[in-house]
């Protein structure tokens, strides 16, 4: 037989050379060594540099008793080879895939071509294509169409920051990259193509966070005639045709759905990880009756007194962790953090426990469900803050004390969305969603009478506790679509601007239709249990939104920005190198 | 049941309604008319506009005798309604998708939405995406992954122009819209990927011709340890499972080969059309004997004659006619166009019979298989003008003559082409294919010592005489690699500055490999019998890179170019609007 492959490591022994060659497949054993062997092919095997390119004709015989490798998948044979061919010698790299100390993030992405030879790389990498191919395969099976929607764009200044691309044929005028496909997907349905599927490249120029990046890929689709339960339904098949068809696990469907209110009333967020109980309870109708000045005032103030049961956890947090705690709180705006253990008696002590009406407490602790060994936490302040904070503590502490498996899949629906937010400061409304999105039927009166209580034909997928994708209905009646652009601030004449032929598509016989898009660079990473997104990715760019091997961004010629009819200003010395 | 669709067309008759119902799948008649219907109902869907969405309720019946229609999928049943709800209401649209004479690109393409309505246009598509999925269905088959490589990339001064894309956080460097994913497929191999495939979407910044787009699809493959044989292979597997599954057409493989001196030799050029015959026939050695002036003339500088035999044509082109075509040929170069009928007695006439002897003319006319009433037509000049104007001759009386049917389905693969061509004018050498293309193993010592006679393991797949695709085994080591570079001029300090990362993962362990790419936009006009790359792009570009539809590019906002550190210059009145 014949093979080819990476030598990964060599050893000599017993005046045989063994080369665990590696490909694609696995790692497979070679020995070049006597009768097969000559000196001349023992020596020159004995002197192949780490990582080389090499192919080997050999025999492929059984390892013998007491050497097999159970961790290899070729473990049980070897190859006898009596013929070693250089293909490509490796010179001395920065650092071997199979090193154990890896180097940091940035050398590694900088030769990528050797971090990419990982096998935690390679078998992420195939699980993508795995996904991806899986996600086509089921959206052809439902008779959707794949149809490529243009890179090269309009930039509409909603939304985050566009890339732009600088035209040369029109002077001054600029092209954009795609934050989503969204506009275009909408005019399919115009165009009757009824169900329209695609894996998408889109792009935002944002400042950065880990799990951005400035191009990411999106499972992007849309359907006439459909409401929103009919895509809930679509993706619960999907979901769990994928995790069947991938990871081998059953999902059961359909999947748990939620309102958006109660997914804050019980877990402070939109995006609750699922995985686990711990749920907010409100306590806010017993801080009104009792003396305990923190409680009484907050709810006097109209305010919210509402905690969590933190099950068993009376002893494993000390006076100083839940200090910590405290601290840990504050940076989400709360003032404090009031907590009470259950004693073995069942009455609930703390530090503040003196200043409160023991039936009261006996209140609390039945509506918290609190048992002999609870620990029972408690944030007193806004209906924001006491979200933003017991959703924090409820994700730090469901990881600390370990109250979930990591290969554990939760994927559940956050509904009914509000359809708009107030900036406060400003007074000006913003699309939760898109400014595309319909508002649910029996509240399009409120469009008008009371934006704020206005809640949204939208969706949202949450898998383990991260937004996985989301979508909505969308407006279908040009009428609608300008009361909403009015609501957001965007004149008519802007809107004619900006969308005009959106509008236009919704004169001419606009269907009702609605869709969603799947975060793919984030399934996957979650599917594959990983939490950095730049290994689900075959060439990320940094947090600085840079390629460290091709070293993109570069410099351009003079030349190409004057065809460009652009020139380059206000760099300080600083910023330019 | 219930239909939702488009009113595509209505008559009123006899007291009822016919709606032609249009839906992606189809035409549906629906009849809205006693005794199902009441009165208001007729009346309210006699004033549905044409267009307007609705959603009707109904029972399938049987056409009456003598009322189907054979051309609709649906023509043998009608749907008789008593409830027809307008979804929406069409306004007067500047052109319906199925009127007679349709209205000129340009308006088709600013009312995308109504032009995609065109069964032609839905056909189109929809092919796309099922020969796209073939192709991907294929390709996992064959264990290849599907990567994703970046889109915002390195600009490379080499081959087109690129897009830049400027960046806001590393002021005053841009990134690069990809030509094509070359450099990272092959970092790919490197990383020991051994099958990669994508679907991917390039960009070049040119004057655009009838078939280009400023973005454009293709298909694009590589793999490790394989030579040429085995991508030929791989993809005639693919050209026969496409045929078959999307057309239902049997291609028979392996495709046959030819090298691109046999094709120059044979056809004149380097994608010819095989679908007919009419081969170029060298007569020089004839006219080398000769008393005619401009034939010994010719074949006394070195230069060549050269002619096809087209068969029967003899009275088919008039003295005027072959006039036309010899004013046809002088657009490629050529100074004239000598032409013999074969007469019935097997002689050959033309007004320039009388200037050669009689033998020779018999030797022209048996190397031609020279039949009564045959056309004989010749051109005397250089090598390469005898390939163009012949190549140009034979492809216009192939179309004139109806030599070939427009479903006939002719793949073939051109091998062996040069590495490089010489510019003339400034002696400059440059890649046929790309820099990093490999020689052919027995033309490496010609890389030093003759560089115009020096072939590349290079081949293009040719359907219908269009260039449908090309690739090449890549040089994987660095010296061949940075020899390449010096011929092509490129010193060591740029291509260590522009190609640093490839000539690195050379030295770090990279296979033999090689890959090809698809044009996915050809490939799917071919396949569906279309001339006008728009047809099977959903939002196209004009050949003025313009989205009439969405007005892009556009303007933006200065506060955009004053982040980007831009500014634009010089730009004429006449150039702004």
């Amino acid at each position: 037989m014949t093979l080819c492959g990476w030598v990964e490591s060599k050893r000599d022994h017993g005046g045989a050379v063994f080369i665990d060659l590696r490909d694609r497949y696995g790692l497979t054993q070679v020995v070049v060594g006597p009768p097969e062997a000559d000196t001349q092919a023992i020596e020159s095997a004995g002197r192949i540099p780490t990582e080389s390119v090499i192919l080997i004709k050999g025999k492929v015989t059984d390892r013998l008793e007491g050497k097999t490798n159970e961790k290899l998948a070729t473990g049980e044979i070897e190859v006898r080879s009596d013929h070693v061919e250089i293909l490509n010698s490796c010179a001395n790299p920065p650092f071997t895939p199979s090193q154990a100390d890896l180097p940091g993030e940035d050398l590694r992405l900088k030769y990528r071509f050797l971090d990419l030879r990982r096998k935690e790389m390679q078998q992420g990498l195939i699980l993508r294509s795995k996904i991806i191919k899986t996600m086509r395969d089921y959206f052809a099976e439902h008779d959707f169409i794949d149809v490529e929607t243009p890179i090269l764009g309009r930039s509409t200044p909603e939304g985050a920051r566009d890339y732009l691309v600088p035209s040369r044929v029109h002077a001054g005028k600029f092209y954009a990259l795609p934050q989503s496909p969204q506009l275009y997907k909408q005019i399919l349905m115009v165009a009757g193509f009824d169900r329209y599927v695609q894996v998408a490249k889109c792009f935002r120029d944002e400042d950065l966070r880990a799990d951005r990046q400035p191009e990411f890929t999106q499972l992007d689709l849309e359907m006439s005639f459909v409401d929103a339960d009919d895509i809930m339904g679509l993706i619960d098949g999907l979901v769990a045709r994928t995790a069947k068809e991938v990871l081998g696990k059953e999902v059961k469907t359909p999947l748990p759905r939620m309102t958006y209110d109660e997914a804050m009333r019980r877990y402070g967020h939109d995006a609750p990880d699922l995985r686990f109980d711990m749920e907010i309870v409100d306590v806010t109708s017993v801080a009104a009756k009792t003396d305990f000045r923190v409680f009484r005032a907050t709810a006097d103030a109209g305010n919210f007194v509402r905690g969590m049961n933190v099950k068993d956890a009376a002893t494993k947090y000390s006076r100083r962790q839940i200090d910590e705690l405290t601290d840990f709180v504050k940076e989400f705006g709360a003032k404090g953090l009031a907590w009470f253990r259950v004693e073995d008696d069942g009455t609930l002590w703390s530090p503040i426990s003196k200043n409160l009406d023991p039936a009261h407490l006996t209140e609390i602790k039945e509506l918290l469900k609190g048992e002999p060994g609870d620990l029972l936490m408690f944030l007193a302040d806004t209906w924001e803050v006491t979200c933003k904070g017991l959703y924090a503590l409820r994700k730090r502490l469901g990881a600390e004390l370990k109250l979930y498996n990591s290969d554990q899949l939760d994927c559940s629906w956050i509904t009914e969305f509000p359809m708009f937010e107030k900036d406060e400061e400003t007074g000006n409304w913003s699309a939760m969603h898109h400014p595309f999105t319909a508002p649910l039927a029996r509240d399009l009166s409120k469009l008008a009478e009371d934006p704020r209580a206005c809640r949204a034909q939208a969706y949202d997928l949450v898998i383990n506790g991260s937004e996985a994708g989301g979508g909505t209905i969308r407006i279908h009646d040009s009428k609608t679509q300008q009361q909403v652009f009015e609501l957001l601030g965007i004149d008519e004449a802007t809107a004619e601007d900006r969308f005009g032929f959106l509008l236009n598509a919704l004169r001419y016989g606009a269907p009702p239709h609605g869709g969603i898009a799947l975060g793919v660079d984030r399934w996957v990473m979650l599917l594959a249990g990983l939490d950095n997104i730049r290994e689900v990715i075959a060439f990320p760019k940094t947090q600085k939104a840079a390629d460290l091997m091709t070293e993109a961004p570069g410099n351009v010629d003079t030349a190409q920005l004057n065809e460009l009819y652009l020139r380059t200003v206000g760099i300080k010395p600083s910023e330019s190198k």
